[in-house]
């Protein structure tokens, strides 16, 4: 009546070690009683829902005994029209992690391989080893994605490539020559995904727009979310944007109610709203300009981040300054997984939760 | 720059068709120009949303910028109070649909077979194809599950055996006996799928409690949903109940934030509104019982259901009547993909529903 299942997953199973999300404050009150907390670890828009989503999604509560729309229609309309692309062009996923994880289901398995860069976004790894897929991982460059050495690591199994821009938890970014020049050289069998999770935060630097280069390459796949600048990380909801053949494809694994019925009306709202994403990226540079100048007048290094959030070298043990952070009431963002062990990531909050952290830093060094 | 995309998915992928919703409200009145449309097609619970869940969601919209717990805390140790059951034996999922890929994500793959009856669920055939797995469909008997059958299918490299109870869109079920027979035959190594999403609504005859039949069979999982007799269909919100270790290995391919944050607390707060659960299951009882009257007394034979739907046999093309009930502004469901081409299935309504149901078929028989 006894069987070890472990031993029948798939071998990518076997080997899995799950994602290590930011720590809840409810667990934090939990465990060490602190009330009074700041999170700034999850790389979260420090400003609430945005006031209109919030009441129109007051007014449609009635309904959510029916399915969503598994069409997702006003909402794919509405990207659709906001990026200048086809309706058809569009894969909606819970969050962007589940169009990712559709893309793994679709083109990952044994046979095949799939490149990412050091550093980069952990999701990439768990998907494609859960896929048993081989995986490739390049060293990074000043932190950042090397393009030359990741075209290089390029093999004749090489279905995937992941590249986050800006990369999450660096900040790291890439510009549009250079992502241009890379996605000529890739050989056209081997699928490019471009993850923008953070691309609302970035101006006033050189950055690909990967919607732009679609027209020109058919093997490009970019991912947005709905979690970071337009603030609906609790619903859930994210997309790809790809050649119409490209969506077909992903679409045939997607659950066929993946999209919940408040994130699809709420992601339709917050598309209109652009004084919320405006004050999401005044609020962003503020604060960037708030912790760095912080952490800089405390003597930390950091990496020039075009995201919102901010990694930041210890010079220490970061998890025993994670801990006393945390003891603190401030929860921020260990990044040992992520191959860099001495660093730790504070997400980009409003002025007062910046100052918290500053202070509870700078109290650490007394 | 061109290339076959598709010729580079999984071949389960290759050979897979989409998953057909019911036809939503909205899109009707898009086609069709028609307005006061009754939904009988998807399975919702037609009561709308619990009071105590609608009054808790409103107060917790300003949260939603964070991520959802990934741990599930609240809810999970709720419904393990609920059901009397281990926090760690549960999964929770974007819907029980989420939690069904993940256990084919773990256990399916080209090498492998899985096990499920005609006209069972079509979530299942869709699932083992789109990770490659060798399909097995058994004959039913009596529109149900035949369990001698399927144990008599296992075959060596058997992984998985999908079983709906009781199963949509026949309605069919299983008694406890019956299903605690065909466990203790099925090899250890083979997994055992009892999707129990409509079990809420079973009272009166036979049924198998596969939750109490945990104890005994390690290779056993559970599936539940809220989104049929607790009515929250659409925010997504599914789970599995199975041996700790189970769960430990479906929860490995798991999305962090697979289960948004309102889902989570509608969830939560739903399993405490036994009001609602009573009226959920009264008012299924009261238009089942409109439903098969009405259904007799037009000539149509069904078969008997324990779901909160009906299929009944057209006796002529199935699709033709659909067409007509649409054009009349009822909206069912066509059952043509199960193998049952000359039947539809209607979801059991509010009393007024059904009637119009029934008055939009009967005036198709004048």
């Amino acid at each position: 009546m006894s069987c070890d299942f472990l031993a029948l997953a798939k071998s990518g199973v076997q080997h899995l070690m799950p994602y290590q999300p930011g720590k809840p404050i409810d667990e934090l009150e939990r465990e060490l009683g602190i009330t009074d907390i700041v999170k700034l670890a999850s790389n979260e828009n420090p400003l609430g829902l945005s006031p209109k989503v919030k009441a129109l999604l007051s007014d449609n509560l009635d309904e959510l005994t029916r399915y969503p729309d598994g069409a997702a229609f006003e909402l794919r309309a509405k990207v659709a029209a906001t990026h200048g692309v086809a309706a058809e062009q569009l894969v909606f996923g819970n969050g962007s992690n589940d169009v990712l994880d559709l893309i793994g289901m679709c083109f990952l398995n044994p046979d095949v391989s799939a490149i990412y860069s050091d550093h980069a976004f952990v999701v990439y790894p768990l998907m494609v080893k859960a896929q048993g897929a081989r995986a490739i991982e390049v060293p990074a460059k000043d932190w950042g994605h090397d393009l030359d050495a990741m075209l290089a690591a390029i093999e004749p199994d090489t279905r995937v490539i992941f590249i986050a821009n800006p990369n999450n938890p660096t900040g790291t970014w890439l510009g549009h020559a250079e992502i241009e020049r890379f996605l000529i050289q890739v050989p056209d069998d081997v699928i490019v995904v471009l993850d923008e999770a953070y691309s609302e935060y970035i101006h006033g630097v050189d950055y690909a727009n990967g919607i732009a280069l679609l027209k020109q390459f058919d093997s490009l796949i970019v991912t947005r979310t709905f979690s970071k600048a337009y603030g609906l990380a609790g619903l859930r909801v994210g997309c790809s944007i790809s050649s119409v053949a490209m969506a077909g494809i992903i679409n045939r694994v997607r659950a066929p109610f993946n999209v919940n019925t408040l994130a699809q009306l709420a992601a339709t709202c917050v598309l209109d709203d652009s004084e919320y994403l405006q004050q999401s990226i005044a609020v962003n540079d503020a604060g960037r300009q708030q912790l760095e100048a912080g952490l800089s007048a405390l003597g930390y290094d950091f990496i020039p981040s075009q995201g919102n959030f901010i990694s930041f070298d210890t010079r220490t043990d970061a998890n025993a300054v994670y801990q006393a952070l945390l003891e603190k009431g401030v929860i921020v963002r260990p990044v040992g997984p992520y191959k860099m062990p001495g660093f730790l990531r504070v997400s980009i909050g409003l002025e007062a939760e910046n100052q918290r952290f500053l202070d509870a830093l700078t109290a650490l060094a007394d």
